[in-house]
């Protein structure tokens, strides 16, 4: 009762910072703060300018850090005092490209709302979750005087181009970063009306394979049965890399996997509705390795995705051509104790040593791996967002994990030295990274309750 | 002594019309006739024009047969008389795209000359060998007042692209076309010392592969494990085509595929040097069957390329995509016996029919098909061209194959009714359909002495 009480107060305040907070979020979401392509440096700068303003006026201690791309915000507000835990936040303020741009029913960065969703490039990923936590943060501030413990923000400009810069702040700063936790507030649910925390991320390492034969282009006339086509030496290599069963058969790419204990799996919910997978997505969950469940393929098995492929001629018509090379981009997902060098290693020894005769492959590994992570359930600031999802949601909160990675959390965690947290109100159907990002109206609201609520149980 | 005399005087006509020669054809390869892109239409009509008037002015009857696409010009010269008999001979006015452009050491319609090679678009294919038949029958015809037997000419305008307006002229315009023999001007020799006629062309099919799994491309953390990625269902589909030793596993696809005879097989010059191979080309002849030499594999075994493969991401830097679909294109050369349909459907079911659950394989087989094509050594056509080249090189005349296609050359040869030859001093590095083609000063003066020479030797 008395929690109910609480989250009908939270409300009441919500109510009051409602209509001026969306316009606010437009207001953020406007900015074409796209890390990844050069020409919107500017926009991402000002995008960055624009949260730091937010944060001043509300009365955060704001440091714009630089990095070699674009800065990290880094803000706090400490005046809980020393007898009060610290909480640090992370979010991001950059956003994915919009390609393919005529795929939008409403330009990417004009958001628009219909059904109570707001569609804008980063509505979800990462703007809309960002908000409702300077939200909550300006409310708690503006109505009662200050915060109930010590906040620390970290919001980078990087995460959708690979987190450099703030891979590097995560050891040069990690004085400033020491927190008792640390929240990712870049998660989701797996449904609407069910409240989870995540407690896994895979990590990930990525790669550009390519094959090559001749100096140039062939006839496949004049050269077919005779030059090597690369084509068909990548696709036999791909192909070769996974077993009927759907699992990888490159050698010691499974050593360091551990089986989930039994406890770890009876707190996890692994059901998984084919039907209405299929009704969204258009396709039956039949990858990845037949020996285990949609969920674990997803959670707790290691993958290996082919993302690109191309070679030769893809116009319309025909080019009767044997290309001179023929390349492919490919990225593992990992589980914890697989380390992504030594997995990225592993695949392209792999490629490498088994090129056709005739043919050269060549494998480079990008930078910006990342380890997985796992989250304890136990945690003083796992139960007190748990317990805060539960109250705002009237709903026991799941424990889930992510099959995405976010590849700076496992050095961001050790910078901050305390417990991990990673919450969020994603849904599987945000299309986020795609067009129509969208992200609920009725959401910014319940991340707004969530993040006061939770607060507020962890003061002491 | 009699034959050098021959090709002495043959010679001094042709110094004669030399520097005028040349002047005339640098402006037929200034034409931009691109037949497969629509932009360059007026230029390939214009091409058309000028080798009609090119014709109309030595004497010939000239026709130009419309068709869906660019015309053909249909020309004959039958003064010598129903005792002698009638020669068709074949070219193409068309020539390939030039992309990529960027590669090309001067522009691709501005012919320069360089270590006496004139480099520019269609320079051998097939404006340079149609260019030695034109001067070779003005030369005769100004020179002797006529020609030594009955000419017909088809000169087509969409043989890059198709020969579909052919194709059907072929049927319609068969009484026209008939003739004693038909002279398929496009082919080439092995190494410019070596005079040869070619035997056999492979047959050619030619299809679009789209594999597509989700109605939309998915995050491969949100999916990775969860939704077969259609790359991998295409790269396992075209790896299973082929076994460890490069053969097709398709079922049926080598049924009627026959031996050559002992007597074939004693004809041909089967010799390939594996080292010039790879100095050329820069990689080893290791591709097509391990049971056959590199030679047998590209002339008399049929095969199944890869000419293309297309799906997800593959610019600069990562995306962490599954796409909703993966495309490739497949070719087929063929041998005699075997029916491009059938093997094209062959190919069509058996990818069809082995889509991974949860995917869907589409086969599109292009229309254009072609069979193969074999030629007798004994008809009195090649013996007059074996003799001629013979002559004029000083050296017995090979016999080889070619492992290329030209799908219009069976329909033209029934339409003809005559025996078939197929000549031509196009050599493997010319650069045909790629950047820097070009074709030898030297080449254009032995094409005119060698049809000169054939003409007369055709003369009962």
């Amino acid at each position: 009762m008395k929690a109910q009480t609480e989250i009908s107060q939270i409300n009441e305040l919500y109510q009051t910072y409602r209509e001026q907070a969306l316009k606010d979020l437009y207001t953020f979401l406007k900015f074409q703060s796209v890390s990844s392509e050069a020409e919107f440096k500017t926009q991402v700068l000002a995008c960055a300018d624009w949260v730091v303003d937010y944060l001043k006026k509300i009365g955060f201690e704001v440091e714009v850090w630089p990095t070699q791309g674009h800065p990290t915000i880094f803000a706090q507000y400490n005046r809980a005092g020393p007898s009060q835990p610290t909480l640090l936040i992370y979010n991001h303020y950059d956003v994915q490209p919009v390609d393919p741009i005529e795929l939008w029913q409403s330009p990417p960065f004009e958001p628009t709302v219909r059904n109570g969703e707001i569609y804008a490039r980063g509505a979800q990923d990462n703007k809309g979750q960002c908000f409702y936590v300077l939200l909550a943060l300006k409310a708690m501030i503006e109505s009662q005087g200050s915060l109930p413990i010590n906040i620390k923000l970290c919001i980078e400009g990087e995460e959708e181009c690979g987190s450099h810069g703030l891979s590097q702040i995560a050891k040069t700063k990690s004085k400033q970063l020491k927190a008792d936790y640390l929240a990712i507030v870049d998660l989701g649910l797996t449904e609407i009306t069910k409240p989870a925390i995540t407690l896994g991320l895979r990590g990930l390492v990525t790669m550009d394979v390519e094959v090559s034969s001749s100096h140039t282009d062939l006839h496949s006339g004049s050269h077919g049965g005779v030059a090597f086509n690369p084509i068909h030496a990548l696709v036999g290599l791909l192909a070769s890399v996974r077993n009927k069963e759907g699992a990888v058969t490159i050698p010691g790419f499974y050593d360091d996997v551990q089986p989930l204990s039994k406890e770890e799996k009876s707190q996890l919910a692994l059901d998984f509705d084919v039907q209405a997978y299929e009704a969204t997505f258009g396709t039956k969950p039949t990858g990845g390795e037949a020996a285990f469940s949609p969920v674990e393929r997803n959670w707790i098995r290691p993958t290996l995705e082919i993302n690109g492929i191309n070679g030769g001629y893809s116009g319309t018509g025909f080019k009767t051509v044997i290309p001179a090379k023929a390349t492919a981009k490919v990225s593992c997902r990992l589980v914890p104790k697989q380390d992504p060098m030594k997995i990225g290693k592993l695949v392209a020894h792999y490629l490498e040593s088994h090129a056709p005769a005739g043919t050269h492959v060549k494998v480079t590994i990008h930078p910006g791996v990342g380890q997985a992570v796992r989250a304890s359930i136990d945690s003083a600031v796992t139960k007190a967002f748990a317990t805060a999802y539960a109250e705002v949601f009237q709903k026991p909160c799941e424990y889930i994990y992510a099959g995405g990675s976010i590849p700076v959390v496992p050095e961001l965690a050790t910078a901050c030295g305390g417990e991990v947290v990673m919450v969020g109100l994603g849904l599987p159907d945000d299309c986020i990274h795609a067009p129509n990002e969208h992200f609920g109206v009725e959401r910014i609201e319940k991340g707004f309750l969530t993040i006061v609520r939770a607060l507020q149980l962890l003061k002491k």
